[in-house]
């Protein structure tokens, strides 16, 4: 392709960008696409002879955006929202064509310089001890992984040359993300040595069962290495009790990992670092700037205070990648698995210095207050009860009654095409959660979310 | 951002793009960059108060780009080189927009449906069997630890619950690349039961070494799980004899990994798919279109012909990622550690249009026969030897004479500013090399590479 093609099919794709952002309503947020609808649409094999782009953006708005459930739309309330604010796409696209590659510092050393940078600026946000070294990786489930294999290698290096063990004991809630779990499997921890610590009416890790379990295993001739807490936990953005979980993994001699994926990036926001207490003290920390910072995917920021243990756990440099030894070159290629590493700081470089500390946490607190306001009128109706306490942008509530009238309400309205909404189960209970955190939504589609939800409620159902 | 603002900025960023792409060569190939040196000109601290896009847009161009070693310049021939072609940087745009995450089927199905559509048609250029499933990961290293997982799940499925064992043994040549050895060692395996196969003159797997180290470690009472061959290794792209280690593998009931990274795009060239002989009886396979078939970072895909295995190793579905189940709506969390997904297939799908197989594959011939023209000229001049076969696109060569020559005359060459090289070690000695693989190099940049080299080579070194 050209230059000058490329500049009059970038300038198409910027306008269609631009609409689409101005018209965010004119696509379903749910799309209506069946499974396999896509597949027996598209052709069964990529053609031999060029086309041309005309062709085949004319296919991606006909065929693909309808297929897509649109993640960047006010109306979009599932999971945790998700924000591709505008500077951040326009980093993506200077990303795109630049297309450096950060292995090791030499490689691309602006790269790698501007991930530290970032990631001080932004470890300044949070608030987190001068001495936290930050790695981007793709996702927080990936982050989370390298936290648990940083927490093996401290306390088991001999893994490292002979291979797994069998002793090695990991806590978290019955709350905690499925990647702890998950991480803990591949790295060969074993699912069985994954210890699920019970809730307490909040959802909270109860840290009495925690010490109890931890005894019980060194009793048992166990090995306890890694405790994970969470900050703002996937069904009900639940807060475990990190300081006391702290002292523990500290009277334990276990590493402490903090996954605050979702709610980390409440920290910017002065007034809810309180919610975060104890963080601080945590080995490592996951947080997603991609989830509630603005931030397009990929980005997942990993933070620890220990990044020589990181080291220790993943580096191996090959002859092709050695380079002359200066202290501040940092090749983040010996800290993860990933050796080829996208532009990814430059997002988030654009995004804290377009926004600025103020305004970032000014849409923060935006959301919060909106979903403040939700709860409130959720509170107000008698056919509707609240199921966890809500710290942060996401309310979970049910109608007072069977799980299948909120599993039929949940799907009334999303079938209505203008609101996503997900659910949870919480002590067998289905619950309707509603996640605020796209920045293009406003009170008006809150209110709007509330309507269709009380419309298709019925009426009688509590009383 | 306002729709209105982003659309002007936009325009903005793709003009500055189109002006970089139509003079690559505006820039330095590698960075000038001291280490620290941009850390020490940034600001200390993220700005409270907005800043402007053209204020980031000029600290842009005047301090990050300076910064970057241009993995998109005509002059790169280090690693293995890459190409963010014009499509690509399109889909890519798109993709920062729309922001969809495929973390489920549900999620957006037409991302999901994309890469299954997408890695088809790509399956269908390589000429892999019908029934192979395919995934994409950020990068080869991530791929092939996902692939080392599966391989363990299918030996000693154990693992999954009970934790790591000590006796599982893995085998790849001594020219592995270190990813193979990183995921071992991070999924638990241990170090010291990777074997590291000799290699022939060649630089290819000794299949009869192989053969006597499995055998030796049954007797042992070890457990051989699995053999990663290479086809296209790092130093030197040399090509394992997958057939024979396919018998092997076949013999012992052990996984095949074929790690293709780079030289499987070569293999959407009919002509070129003998060299790739034998890695369509591979339990898995990875390459990366993010680096030979001009898809911007990162897209690696993995390909597996036993899914099954796969998704028994990664699969976990907390309940509120529980959705209907329908056989062809796939969950590709469920086949790997990520849940969040960006549109990743998007830039596949441009790219495949937008050339065609037959455009596609012209290109990679045209960068097969610069190489041969370069190899050429080395093996001319009496000052410089050949020092591995080049089946693909890359060149290993050095001047006759101690290694500390050819590490001054590749530093000399790369200093020069135009032509990035990057070396390696064989048999002890330093050698240089050269790859082509950026769309944006021709001839004349390759003679300019030749020329720089040869001026800046000693006379009467060799002779």
């Amino acid at each position: 392709m050209s230059p000058e093609e490329f500049r009059a099919a970038g300038h198409n794709v910027v306008d269609w960008l631009a609409d689409f952002l101005a018209r965010p309503e004119a696509v379903k947020v749910l799309s209506r696409a069946r499974p396999g609808e896509l597949i027996d649409r598209l052709p069964a094999s990529a053609p031999d002879r060029p086309e041309s782009i005309s062709a085949i953006m004319a296919d991606f708005e006909s065929q693909i955006v309808p297929a897509l459930t649109h993640w960047n739309h006010p109306g979009f309330m599932a999971y945790f929202a998700t924000s591709s604010s505008g500077p951040g796409i326009l980093a993506e696209m200077l990303t795109a064509g630049l297309n450096v590659n950060g292995i090791l510092w030499k490689t691309s050393p602006g790269l790698t310089e501007l991930e530290q940078v970032t990631l001080d600026w932004l470890r300044q946000w949070l608030g987190l001890p001068p001495e936290t070294f930050g790695i981007i990786f793709d996702t927080a489930s990936t982050s989370s992984m390298h936290a648990i294999a940083a927490a093996r290698e401290a306390k088991a290096p001999e893994v490292h040359a002979a291979g797994g063990v069998t002793d090695l004991i990991l806590y978290c809630s019955e709350q905690a993300h499925s990647s702890i779990e998950k991480g803990a499997i591949a790295i060969g921890i074993g699912q069985k040595n994954v210890r699920k610590i019970s809730v307490d009416r909040e959802f909270r890790m109860d840290s009495a069962a925690l010490e109890r379990a931890i005894t019980q295993d060194i009793d048992a001739g166990l090995r306890p290495f890694c405790v994970v807490a969470t900050i703002g936990t996937t069904s009900t953005t639940s807060i475990d009790p990190v300081n006391e979980i702290a002292n523990i993994a500290e009277r334990f001699g276990m590493w402490l990992h903090v996954d605050a994926a979702y709610a980390g990036s409440a920290a910017i926001v002065p007034e809810l670092q309180p919610l975060l207490a104890g963080w601080e003290r945590a080995d490592s920390i996951v947080m997603n700037p991609h989830k509630w910072l603005f931030v397009p995917l990929d980005l997942s920021v990993l933070y620890t205070r220990r990044p020589d243990i990181l080291r220790r756990a993943f580096s191996l440099v090959p002859e092709y990648l050695r380079t002359q030894e200066n202290p501040r070159a940092l090749n983040y290629m010996e800290y993860g698995i990933p050796l080829g590493r996208r532009f990814r700081a430059l997002k988030l470089w654009f995004v804290m210095r377009y926004y600025g500390r103020d305004q970032a946490a000014g849409m923060i607190r935006d959301q919060l207050a909106m979903a403040r306001e939700f709860a409130a009128w959720i509170v107000a109706d008698d056919r509707f009860e609240i199921s966890a306490p809500f710290p942060f942008s996401v309310v979970c509530f049910r109608l007072k009654g069977p799980n299948e009238a909120n599993e039929t309400l949940m799907h009334k309205v999303n079938d209505g095409g203008d609101v996503f909404l997900s659910h949870t189960v919480l002590h067998g209970q289905f619950v309707i959660r509603l996640a605020i955190g796209n920045m293009a939504t406003r009170r008006e589609h809150v209110l709007r979310a509330w309507q269709r939800i009380s419309e298709n409620a019925p009426y009688n159902e509590a009383s």
